[in-house]
């Protein structure tokens, strides 16, 4: 026998290309085009060096109640992680612990299945109509959770709450997971469901919205019972997960509402400008409700154009995979970001 | 059938107090008592705002590098994680994974057990001698992996090098983990062996002997056959767990050879000088070999010693366990502090 013998072997999530050249239109990883609000970096300047000596705080107490405060919930039903990948690897861990397999769709956040295999959790794909919708009657199936992101991702489409209670009406012995990473761009978020399910998890982010990719952190919003489950996995994980500059930092983001609603309102009339354009370029799209297009064209499949936008320095994301292989994820830039897209798309494809 | 089914229940790690008044002399979480050098502070009030919304480097390159050039071994030896606690945990997921106990002796470090329920890992612990120390025979029989401290905590008790290789002979088919969280103040790390067993993972922290434990780094050192392994699994749970600022300021205490030196010498010096001032009270302590002592009083129980030292501000750890239940962990502070200590458990002897 080999020490070999006895490693969990799996096969990791392939993150978005994070290039370190200088110059490029970087529409490949949904980071916000507009910097964080401006109370942000005056916390990080102001920063001293005592608090780097000492642990932070275990609870990161000023975030959760700050985040508390914003979404008009308990702090014991907020949970805080390193970004709402580190919030959702947990929920798997925690919630999703039977012999019956959880459920979410086949076109949806790849990390999904990732998760599921390396803490070996059984799962079945559900697929999405063929315009990429999600069916709640699927979900009226044996299962051991359910998850899905709203507005889909890579899709961006978003669905409505009537769908999102009738999966959970369908559930009660299930926790159902609505991944809403991507929902503070013009999506209603199902946060008001909380009062009626105690089964259901929010799962937001700081990453997208509020422009900290860079700072490491998500969050969920969940029953009192759900969130002290999580803390228990999180508690038995790493005690330490979030500097107390990431959570004066974040609270700080969350201040500042008047930047937030002009950021994304932004980023919102980029984006259904670019639909338009796109359109007229003979791109077909989803209605993303989200900070990215989801673009096929007809005329040249998702691949070429993927690397034809690359070798001219504009990253954008493309899936090698059944169903999606012939789109293009592409972020929303700023205004002067998409013109040189268009430029490049148009030079591409008259080729 | 209810939701509550499905959880993984588990019962979390107590991490410990991070009291949030001022002019408490905390001696109870093994930090630092002096600043980070220099360079890091200066590193982080350069970081821009730029780089917040962006994500961060998912290889941790520039940390990495450096890591690799300190310790004299290649970047793909290397693994990063949010404190040594997420290396550890990453690296319970990951090698612990057979239906033989991992070993790991009785007194050590209780996150072991919790990490080994979360993942329900089956586990044995080892009878450390009525000394405390590990005896290598001990680890001569069938197991999934062995994990121990060293210096061990919290005992301070340091094992040679020579006992931990008596250990990786008799477990070629195993993973052999040795935490030297406390290796820097004064102990002879292990780090040589990597050239003779590629079974041998070294994980270290900046929490300790760096002053950085609000920034949140932990490292691994091993072949490269367990340090890929270790990185599926970590680019399987979340993709980016290291900021930016975390990893260039981590580069930056690296860098300050000098700094370290002195502030660890300062550590060993005081630490040194308390043995000999609790001895003379009366105290019997373990020769710690790390930032802390692990000390007993015959005349009063530790959980009263403890409570005493409390209420005068003074916070140290106790631990209500088997075989350590009178004995106070005290993390070494500065010589002020440390008077301030005498003076607090004089006074309290003497009633």
């Amino acid at each position: 026998m080999r020490w070999e013998d006895t490693v969990r072997r799996v096969v990791p999530y392939t993150p978005g290309e994070q290039p370190q050249k200088r110059d490029v239109i970087k529409l490949n990883t949904n980071e916000n085009p507009y910097p964080p609000a401006p109370g942000v970096t005056e916390t990080l300047s102001a920063f001293g060096s005592e608090q780097l000596r000492l642990y932070p705080d275990p609870e990161a107490k000023v975030l959760v109640d700050a985040l508390a405060q914003t979404y008009g919930v308990k702090p014991s039903q907020v949970f805080v992680g390193v970004g709402s990948d580190d919030v959702l690897s947990m929920a798997f861990l925690t919630f999703f612990h039977s012999d019956r397999p959880i459920l979410f769709p086949d076109v949806t956040y790849s990390f999904y299945d990732v998760w599921a295999e390396l803490y070996r959790i059984p799962y079945k794909k559900i697929p999405l109509t063929a315009e990429f919708r999600i069916c709640a009657a699927d979900y009226q199936q044996e299962n051991g959770g359910i998850i899905f992101p709203n507005p889909n991702a890579p899709t961006g489409i978003l669905e409505p709450l009537s769908l999102i209670e009738e999966i959970l009406r369908a559930n009660p012995a299930s926790v159902v997971i609505v991944d809403e990473a991507y929902i503070d761009f013009g999506g209603e978020s199902c946060l008001p469901l909380l009062g009626t399910y105690d089964n259901l998890l929010v799962v937001q982010t700081f990453s997208k919205s509020r422009s900290l990719a860079g700072l490491r952190i998500g969050f969920a919003i969940g029953s009192e019972a759900l969130i002290r489950y999580l803390n228990d996995v999180k508690f038995s994980v790493n005690s330490y997960t979030m500097t107390n500059s990431a959570c004066l930092c974040g609270a700080a983001a969350l201040r500042d509402t008047a930047y937030f609603k002009a950021a994304t309102e932004k980023i919102i009339a980029t984006r259904e400008a670019a639909k338009q354009r796109l359109r007229e370029m003979g791109f077909t799209l989803t209605d993303s409700q989200s900070n990215f297009l989801f673009a096929s064209h007809p005329a040249m499949p998702a691949g070429e154009i993927f690397a034809a936008l690359k070798a001219r320095d504009i990253y954008v994301r493309h899936w090698d995979q059944p169903r999606i292989g012939n789109f293009l994820r592409i972020t929303i830039g700023t205004p002067e970001q998409m013109e040189a897209l268009y430029a490049a798309l148009a030079d591409i494809l008259k080729k």
